[in-house]
């Protein structure tokens, strides 16, 4: 018996809500204290770069999930009990984010800092593989279904996510910038598979 | 006379407002301070577990009451004065959270902190209780009557979780972590009337 | 002419995302210090209840303005570059509500922090008022006019907000306990007024 | 082939989350610390009329350039890969601005700050001048083409934001002071541009 808890509208308006503050408090964290002399303000403005960066690369990476988040749920009108749990685990995850992001703002250097960033990340990325999954295997969920091709196409690009980052968590321990780097990955392999994506769906 | 204050559209968008955020801060108590030596990060570092620990477990509390909320106003159309107060009073104890979070996460080990969050838990379930009775006794603000036994079964839900939490509170000041293994009750009580909801949902 | 700037619906989202963040905002300040011995902390607890009662009035505060806002706004389906202004600058001193409200549980006895307080309240209620005003003089925005003697009614109730949060300033300046029991006043004229609003709509 | 990604109402909804927090948060920074005599609360609540001053200034850019997005985004029913590229990389920028709001309340005498501040605000322009023309060029994406006259008064009224904001730049660097009285030009510039937006909207 297919049950369901109703329409979808509600868990993407949590789900946008929290990725909207997830993506806005990771900018919380660039900041200068007050009441710095002359010398301190420019060495503490000079410090804010890092914190920049490591806001810039969790803002792209939080961006990409969220993307992802709308083309998977794109025709889904109904949820059902998984459904909103799996959706639940993802957005719990993505709320932790502002953490590994100041981690690797503060102790970049640190192994620890870049195994735990990679750590987070690759866990979104299986949660949001589990959810897409599920999603595709309740085609009752959707209003339209998505054809098969283009939703194997979001699996492997959401669990080249998850490897990528899930790789990265031991070799932060050999060398956090080798990880940081092998990061880098990640872009010739959304760019392939974001094209194939376009062309799949422009097939259908 | 019957007296509504229109579509119930806007109390959900500040619900689901307040549930994301709610949500969010929960998890900005972990944190780091900057500027620590590399024995002191690896030492915060370990610090930091028993806020994981606590920013789960709320989040899996406030996530169990929006599912509840949720279910609850599926065929809500319209709010009333009442309805409106009565969402409001359980928003207001929702955001209210991130608080015994964090008395949890830093003072776990004292009686106060395991007494504050039950309570507080309790208070969300008794506000979400009596505004699950009150949307059951207005079906005109809804497009479909939820049928007695499912809303005998949410009411049934919520009572048990305000009832094991509730009962958390003095078992707080004679044992903190006997009150936190007391709290396990609510998995196997949640489990079985999940199932029962189903299956009474399916019934209709 | 009559020039429109589309749908009401992006501002009601933006107005709710504020008043949510704006509510869940004012809790923050409920927090202990981490690392407190036996006695610091309970020392700590009991000082938070201050903060809970400023956080509890301020909550009523903020959603009674919310639920004039869904009031007011319930046939509006159009909104015009004035009704955008007027309900930006309501929401940018909304906003501002945290910052009283920890005045008030810091600093509740000196006679700034009760004149900040009702000085805040007051302008958002004439910010109100005034958009208030606004839509009653553009029936051409909404799907509905309200009838005038509800618009009558609504501004009455805002009137009297702002008139008696006014009133509070100087007499914060004389006394701020004073000042505070003054501000009871409100709960009867609220009643009152809320009663003939449900009255009222209910002719109509 | 024209490639789209879905309904627009999931981006404008993170929009609306985004801009929301952006607003909300830039009043966090308005605080007193807890604590404090007599003497040192006077002198702490002198010092946060900077703060309220540059909380009002960032709060007026952010809601003009909310009024803009709602206004561009009027007629979008759909959006494609670029849009949404384009959408995410403006959230970014909004996100960030409570920093340079804070650097201005904390350092307005400092020529970085006045400079950072109008970096910021020229990038979120030029990011949102780019996302204006792209959805001018895309009116399939559109229930309704924006006409071309209104369309280059949009573009014209971000380009001369961007063009005042960036000039600001260097000239932080000569005087902090004029580049913040220079600031004062879009004051005309807004108005003058805003009533030709109404008529060409109203000749349509």
């Amino acid at each position: 018996m297919r049950d369901d808890e109703g329409s979808a509208a509600r868990l993407l308006a949590l789900s946008d809500g929290v990725f909207a503050i997830a993506m806005t408090l990771l900018a919380l964290d660039i900041t200068l204290p007050a009441g710095l002399d002359q010398a301190g303000f420019e060495k503490a403005l000079g410090e804010v770069v890092p914190n920049l960066w490591a806001y810039a690369l969790s803002f792209v990476v939080i961006a990409a999930f969220w993307r992802g988040h709308h083309q998977v749920f794109r025709y889904v009108r109904v949820v059902d009990g998984t459904v909103i749990k799996l959706g639940l685990l993802n957005l719990g995850l993505i709320a932790l984010m502002p953490f590994p992001t100041t981690l690797l703002a503060e102790y970049g250097d640190q192994r620890q800092s870049v195994a735990v960033y990679s750590g987070a990340a690759a866990a979104i990325g299986a949660a949001q593989l589990v959810l897409t999954v599920a999603l595709w295997k309740r085609p009752w969920l959707s209003s339209t279904a998505i054809p098969d091709p283009v939703a194997r196409n979001d699996v492997l690009d959401l669990a080249s996510m998850v490897l990528i980052f899930a790789v990265a968590v031991p070799l932060a321990f050999v060398s956090p910038t080798g990880a940081q780097l092998w990061w880098a990955v990640l872009i010739p392999v959304k760019v392939v598979l974001g094209r194939r994506a376009k062309r799949l769906r422009a097939a259908t």
